[in-house]
């Protein structure tokens, strides 16, 4: 590789490399977990770039994706998030009103997970060096599930996700190649702060963003004893979404969520955590879509028809600035 | 003001009136305070996107200012910088020969500054929709001088500052408008964690950056009790920036340094911090610039000739894209 490609930001397998470019670089205990953040003194940190185009699309814009994005990372670390810098790379000629648009979102999404922006920075490009607006977010969290680890998981855990997946990726979509397709696909962004203080019996969490499910979950079984098992029948899907996929050829374990979360939970208390879950707006629709097994490092989907088929993580270039 | 303008991004008042805009939508005590980052439980937090276009320019690069920016703006809150996170907006086409010349010059500075990339992101847009790269990086440090405060200046205290200024900015942008300067002119960029070890008797500490000495002080003045008088004879310009300024017009104190400091010292203490300040390679070009006066809010210059004249904020559109 010698040129960066669209596919280096898109979450699959190179932005994989350059992770481990990145990684020869910099090596050192925190970066090496490669987990969206790292944890110092009882806090979580985390950081973000967003550049999705379009800026507004149906169920959110860019500054409300640019807290959601970074909270959630906070919270999949088992953080309450604190603490967010907002740094803004704005192109010259990118309107104050639509900035204002995007203050405001930004300061809604803050109040409603609870955090607040400390400081912040501008720098602004030359016409046509940029587009329009790109946000830096990050976040800073009180850890209140420290045991939360990879390590922990086990054959016989139980994943649950708070409600229909791919809604994100396919809104933002839809917006940007004015598809026009029938029914509204809003994105599913929302801060899931809520997750913190579930009953006990969480393991572990991730959140499906770029790459989706697939890549997700293909990350969190790299090297250990186990897999996963997705039960194909229970993964929630609108309808809207599945049939976008499907003119579009995508398929919707690759594509990204924003307020969506995998919870990796102890068989014998996934009954309680769900309860939980479902007692939030924001995870009426949570429902278990799979388990861990037995079989090393591979993400299974078990079909309708009982026949099991391999989920790779997405080479990803096929959803390129969706955050 | 109804589009984003490059003044904006400048460091002067078009930058100042973005921030109040800001403060509409983020009214909070620790952003009210706009220093260059905030406090929480000991620890600072401040993050900057960089923008600097050539990327590489002689005496750094992108790299090398994303850290130094970040650690400076650190050290000018009196913190020892531990963690950064390090975010990169990259353009598709981008060489990996040149992100790798970056990245190593980013472990480099880090380990100058004694400072560890502890999270990361990456994001890639088309062709045509950024400038090869841009960075931002948001950093932790530990606060080990919490007495520095604007309130403890008083009138009386000296004014310091660490070697020759405006180097960064006409390094930048000799090398980006290739005016074929004879005589290399060098960029300051540099970590400056060495200050947070001098002898007693700092109270306040601020870098001039975007804006330059002029921006920087005027920031601090704004709504005290007292002023600050600078000795034009006494600050440090080297003849190569000197002439550079005057061809093109512009005050060396508007201009952009990247390894300087200004620190405001009690008039007792300031030799032995001079002394200190000038035992380290990066201030042994260390001298007493100004100092702090009865007036209240003004920044002044005193000539050669013994005249007085004031030094307002640059409107912002100098010099842009130099950080």
């Amino acid at each position: 590789m010698d040129k960066i490609l669209l596919s280096h930001g898109g979450g699959g397998k190179l932005t994989r490399k350059l992770e481990e470019l990145y990684l020869t670089y910099f090596e050192n205990e925190k970066l090496r977990e490669l987990d969206d953040g790292a944890i110092f003194d009882g806090y979580a940190i985390s950081t973000d770039s967003f550049v999705v185009n379009p800026i507004f699309f149906p169920g959110g814009d860019i500054g409300k994706l640019s807290v959601c994005g970074t909270v959630n990372d906070l919270v999949s670390m088992g953080a309450k998030p604190v603490y967010l810098s907002l740094s803004f790379i704005l192109e010259e000629g990118f309107l104050i009103q639509d900035l204002e648009r995007i203050l405001w979102s930004i300061r809604k999404t803050c109040d409603e997970a609870g955090v607040e922006i400390v400081t912040g920075d501008t720098k602004v490009v030359e016409r046509g060096k940029g587009d329009g607006i790109y946000i830096n977010t990050t976040g800073i969290g009180k850890v209140l599930m420290p045991e939360l680890s990879r390590e922990r998981i086990k054959p016989g855990d139980l994943i649950l996700v708070n409600g229909p997946v791919g809604m994100h990726g396919i809104s933002v979509m839809v917006a940007r190649e004015k598809l026009g397709i029938e029914g509204k696909i809003e994105s599913d962004c929302a801060p899931l702060t809520f997750l913190l203080s579930l009953p006990p019996g969480v393991q572990f969490m991730r959140d499906p963003t770029r790459g989706g499910v697939a890549s997700v979950l293909n990350e969190v079984v790299k090297g250990m004893e186990w897999g996963v098992v997705l039960y194909q029948e229970q993964i929630p899907v609108t309808p809207e979404v599945s049939g976008v996929c499907e003119l579009l050829g995508i398929d919707v374990l690759t594509v990204a969520c924003e307020g969506r979360m995998l919870l990796f939970v102890e068989r014998e208390k996934a009954d309680e955590v769900l309860q939980g879950m479902r007692r939030h707006p924001l995870g009426k629709e949570s429902t278990i879509i799979g388990e861990v097994v037995d079989e090393p490092g591979v993400v299974l989907l078990k079909t309708p028809f009982g026949t099991h088929r391999r989920i790779e993580p997405p080479p990803g270039e096929s959803l390129p600035r969706i955050c």
